[in-house]
């Protein structure tokens, strides 16, 4: 994983500052992850969509609810002069180092409407790691979570994997956290590979503090990665968001111990809903810490591995990812945002009319009537007395 | 678990003594499991099989050749009595007691005509413990299986759990041998539960000798039983015809640790055959004594087990077996005896005439015909030439 080899394949050599400026910009408007403006951005692109934004065209109520309280707050230059200044740089999907087969994983169509998982703006990067070679490219890659009050055989675990991934060249992917995440990244910098850390703050930042050599060294010789600009401070919620990046950027994702509660078990299901390799690493079923990793092992689709070997089989050959595991249908799959809005908005078992419904879920009356056909059809609401649809018993 | 309970269900309350005689006899006849002498009996009944089989009947080839060795041995009095000077007892299909439930998985319509899978014809018991209630009846059963050089860990699980499930009212089938196998009846014993150990050699003998008190204290609180007569040495073969029993004698089978290589998995692997859920306790990756159970829990339908609860919910509820995992389909399930061997004839893709198959196979001329044509619609056989069949390309 090197910036800039000669084989890096077809794609953008430079892109155009405005176009940087432009995502910059909206991506300080909302707070990640914002579908209305991503719909928007990917319907006129970002120049134009930025610009009706700054210009404060009427961008209809759901944009607007997403992006008026940063509308007027313009740091786009300054954010980019921020990156810069430490030696990173903004990757679009206009232009070069963009890991697009990676993002393509918001992109599955059961996945559609559903605004949790919206693809990135852009990726603020530190390091001379190259995010396109990881998931799509000639080499693979590996996210490993886990807890962060890890024991000793689970730090074991993650050092010795990681280490052992490197010399498979396999890139390790974590979230720069203490225990395994730190132990996982150390490994694979100790065996001479590419790691790369997900941050949920500035990629300037070290979180936790105690990781500040860590994070340099990471950014020295892999990449540091955030969809947050330069100055932005981590958030419980910006965790979660960024654990779903983690599981995009991997070909699959390896959790090494985890308690009955963990953030971990959120990485890997995040991980199943983009199609992406879920791995356990199964530990002693006296150890609190493998709890969560026995949990995740019983659930359809996740492969318990242990050995190193057992993950290679599993991950599949590099260039191609491996078929996603089969994973359960929910009845919600497939369906339009609109209709999952008013299916929402029917209250237990009772009759609801379709302007009390259009109220509920927000959504204009005339869309109505469509979203009901919708759920009709999927056996999801049925028509009850003359006017009234009410959920099927 | 005790005999004679009030709610023994229907069956009959004694069997004629020359039933257990026929039986007896015919249990010395062929080393198990005979599946010519099986069919005889079932075909016949044991009084007349035996009958048939004393007075020097043309039985034909093939079940001649299970037999011929020892048809003029007839011990069977000497058997009955030599069981019955240790307190204990033959359990015959006729007969009270008998686990008719745990042995119909025999019977699975994909396991006839496998010469591997054949019901004991009849068992020796030694213990107050009633086999009848272990699969079907009001308790349900698990059996643990694992190293004999077990680590620490793995005692402890197979001791701790053990107790738990005797606490929980089921009953813990294993093989009495060292290591996960004394501590699994340990645990069982320890917690006043019921425990079945079966045996590759008679009910009287201790095998290790280190466990010649912990089996006269499963003789005294649960029951060892065995398929072979007071006497019978352990023999090589002998354990592996004795596993398939234990999978068949509990609604589910648990390997505690097991090597690279083990029996445990064998005893898994018959269990997932008949039928019954399969289920792997996690271990460290860093222990050799876990590999196999990690290599299991990757195959289809095994399930991690991280817990005493997570068993009890893979068991399923009492008195109603669980739903066999879903088992990989093999080319030659479903098809009669004949058009397995048929199929073994033919050499790799190159033709052969029905006749040349026949003697191959050792089959009568007459039936091939009818076997290629079950081969042909299973697309494991296709025409070649005039006269020839050859395995499809």
């Amino acid at each position: 994983m090197t910036a800039g080899t000669e084989c890096d394949g077809p794609g953008p050599a430079v892109v155009a500052e405005e176009v940087l400026r432009a995502r910059a910009y909206l991506m300080r408007l909302a707070e990640p992850p914002a579908p209305r403006l991503a719909h928007l951005v990917a319907l006129l692109g970002p120049l134009e969509a930025a610009e009706r934004i700054r210009g404060g065209a009427d961008l209809g109520r759901h944009v607007s609810s997403e992006v008026s309280g940063r509308r007027d707050v313009d740091r786009a230059e300054s954010d980019l002069d921020a990156v810069r200044a430490l030696g990173g740089r903004l990757l679009v999907p206009e232009g070069p180092g963009w890991p697009a087969a990676a993002v393509a994983a918001f992109d599955r169509p059961d996945l559609r409407g559903n605004p949790d998982w919206v693809a990135p703006l852009g990726l603020w990067v530190r390091g001379p790691g190259d995010l396109t070679e990881h998931v799509d490219g000639s080499h693979r890659s590996v996210a490993m979570v886990g807890a962060r009050a890890a024991t000793g055989y689970g730090k074991w675990v993650a050092r010795a994997w990681s280490a052992s991934f490197a010399d498979e060249g396999l890139a390790v992917v974590s979230g720069a956290a203490s225990g395994i995440d730190g132990e996982s990244h150390r490994g694979c910098l100790a065996a001479g590979g590419a790691t790369v850390a997900v941050l949920a703050c500035g990629v300037e930042r070290a979180y936790p503090a105690t990781h500040t050599r860590l994070l340099a060294a990471i950014a020295e010789q892999g990449a540091v990665v955030s969809e947050y600009p330069v100055g932005a401070v981590p958030a419980r919620h910006r965790f979660l968001v960024r654990n779903r990046l983690i599981a995009a950027l991997a070909s699959g994702t390896l959790v090494v111990e985890a308690g009955a509660r963990s953030g971990a078990a959120r990485t890997a299901s995040a991980a199943q809903e983009l199609g992406r390799v879920v791995m356990a690493v199964p530990g002693p079923v006296t150890s609190a810490l493998s709890v969560g990793t026995h949990h995740l092992a019983r659930q359809p689709g996740v492969a318990v591995v242990g050995s190193v070997a057992d993950v290679l089989e599993d991950i599949g050959p590099a260039g191609r990812l491996a078929d996603p595991p089969p994973r359960p249908r929910r009845p919600l799959d497939g369906l339009s945002t609109t209709a999952v809005r008013v299916h929402g908005a029917l209250r237990g078992f009772a009759s609801s009319t379709a302007a009390v419904l259009a109220r509920e879920a927000g959504v204009e009356p005339r869309a109505v009537p469509a979203a009901l056909e919708e759920l009709a059809v999927a056996g999801l609401v049925v028509p009850d007395g003359e006017r009234g649809w009410c959920r099927p018993v």
